[in-house]
């Protein structure tokens, strides 16, 4: 259990300060407070003031993505919305959630039975049963990546494909890149979508042809790139731009396994910034998403639902990262 | 000046109320107090309280756009944002602008010599020169429908009108109407541009096609209808979408001038939802912006750029408002 002194020890104060923090005490700043509270959000430390008037609940159905543990993608986006919401007092339940259990219980019903006043669906796909439900539900539901036409109870919130996708290719075309694969993730998802047509309008904006066979959907994880690196190469590819981190791994590593130097032959761009991306070789130019700041968006947009206002998108900038994994194409040497 | 008794009459309580709700006394609901501090802004009354941290201050630039009275549209968004931003007790002006001035004055020396931690910008032209001024700005910035690509010191909020327009056709086809005809609003404007697209968006998702000379684009004022109207009128139209409620009203008088009647011989739609359109005869079917929330909405975008969160975009819902200016296409009689 986290004690009042961890809480010190991890910001480097002393207990007494953090004790104001979580007391609301006037002599410490207001960002110090903040911080305090934040942090003992995030080590799981609560105190009975918070507890006192948590009898509201809010809930976040996780589906198709890891967030247990600091380096999974839905780890911060969790956090976040955490250290929102319980700014307002309210309590928050985790649960992870299946396509068969979507089936047996009805979304509305699930809700009111549980007495959550609204939820944060993070994960969902295009073709699970609560998403086709949620065109009429009247129960406040901000959606992480999928978009729910005309109703006023739900809430769309992300990072803006477009923007990402066109600053990866700014950069590609800047080093003199050409011949731009792009391998994207799973069919089925409204991301993937999005980003596919990013793609395309920054391909085409920059006057760059989209060559046959350049563009191929895979799943969001490493083992993609098999399938499809050697016949990118194989077509001249230089760069090739990746729907998340993980497939950018898998492109890399599939790369130097054909006997290419990344980033001398072929320059590799991700998608999403994960803690690891910096410690792999060589670290990943990548396009970030603030997946904190996009689980306060979550509450945000949540927030306003239950006070009837009908936010119907909430984007955030992504955030070009260069690192190692790109460099200027290589001119070929006339024999 | 407003008096405690003037907010207590406006909202039919007694004084003591009030002042309680304007003191923060512990008493009263969390609703009340709020509906006492938005009504006090609304009021122009401001507490000593409210003043004593006054020392940050915010600005909400204006072009092109009426907001001094209630019935022009500017005026709920700015109460928005001021009713919004009193709570954080940031000083506000309010700042009608001109394209001369923009020539004359850079956007972030001016801010920077007036001490003003952020802006709101309404009504601004693609073309207007602090426009292009924007892409490079350190300033926390927020337009309210102007997008401006990539820099993370600005965001765009607004209404979606592709949902607003979606919805118009989405009604129209329901009482049958096939030759709808489009009068937008002006070039050079970003969400004239959005209407456009997604009037074309609409009526191809509706398998409807898209005549020749049935799309226009006038001014955002009444008296654009009179040039476009009867054209609409002989190539068969039997609605007419509208770029905003003001070139509604100016359709609807054209068609009563032309000798068809509303709606029983052409519907007609239009889009705000401005006060007077109720009062107009008939009363006009319109998509509705919710004014007050785009208002909260801004200052709620420009709070987080303070706080370096890259908000991006921030929309709302619009609402379909069903009133008489509409009606089931007439089947033609054969004689």
């Amino acid at each position: 259990m986290t004690r009042i002194k961890d809480i010190a020890n991890k910001l480097g104060i002393s207990i007494s300060t953090v004790s104001k923090g979580l007391n609301g005490a006037n002599d410490i700043s207001e960002e110090l407070r903040q911080m305090v509270l934040d942090t003992a959000v995030e080590m799981g430390y609560t105190t009975k003031k918070m507890k006192k008037e948590a009898h509201k609940k809010l809930c976040i159905f996780i589906e198709n993505m890891d967030y247990k543990s600091p380096e999974h993608f839905g780890y911060d986006i969790v956090l976040g919305f955490k250290q929102a919401a319980y700014r307002d007092n309210w309590d928050i339940d985790i649960l992870p959630i299946t396509p068969s259990f979507q089936q047996k219980e009805k979304y509305d019903t699930y809700m009111l039975k549980k007495g959550y006043f609204g939820a944060f669906l993070v994960g969902f796909a295009l073709q699970d049963e609560w998403i086709a439900q949620l065109e009429n539900t009247g129960i406040a539901t901000v959606l992480f990546d999928n978009y729910i036409k005309q109703n006023p109870n739900v809430a769309y919130i992300g990072t803006d494909s477009f923007e990402g996708i066109d600053a990866a290719i700014d950069h590609l075309v800047s080093l003199n890149h050409k011949k731009i694969a792009f391998l994207n993730g799973s069919l089925h998802s409204m991301i993937t979508e999005h980003r596919q047509q990013a793609f395309y309008d920054s391909m085409t904006a920059h006057h760059l042809p989209i060559m046959k066979g350049m563009v191929a959907n895979g799943y969001y994880v490493a083992e993609s790139a098999s399938y499809f690196v050697s016949s990118f190469l194989s077509k001249g590819a230089t760069a090739i731009v990746c729907g998340n981190d993980l497939i950018a791994y898998g492109v890399m590593k599939e790369c130097q396994a054909l006997g290419f130097r990344v980033p001398e032959d072929v320059s590799v761009i991700g998608f999403d910034d994960l803690p690891w991306s910096t410690e792999i070789s060589p670290p990943l130019t990548t396009i970030r998403q603030e997946r904190i700041e996009l689980g306060k968006c979550g509450y945000a947009a949540l927030h306003s639902l239950i006070n009837h206002v009908s936010i119907s998108k909430m984007l955030l900038r992504p955030q070009f990262i260069l690192r190692e994994s790109t460099a200027t194409k290589k001119v070929p040497i006339l024999k």
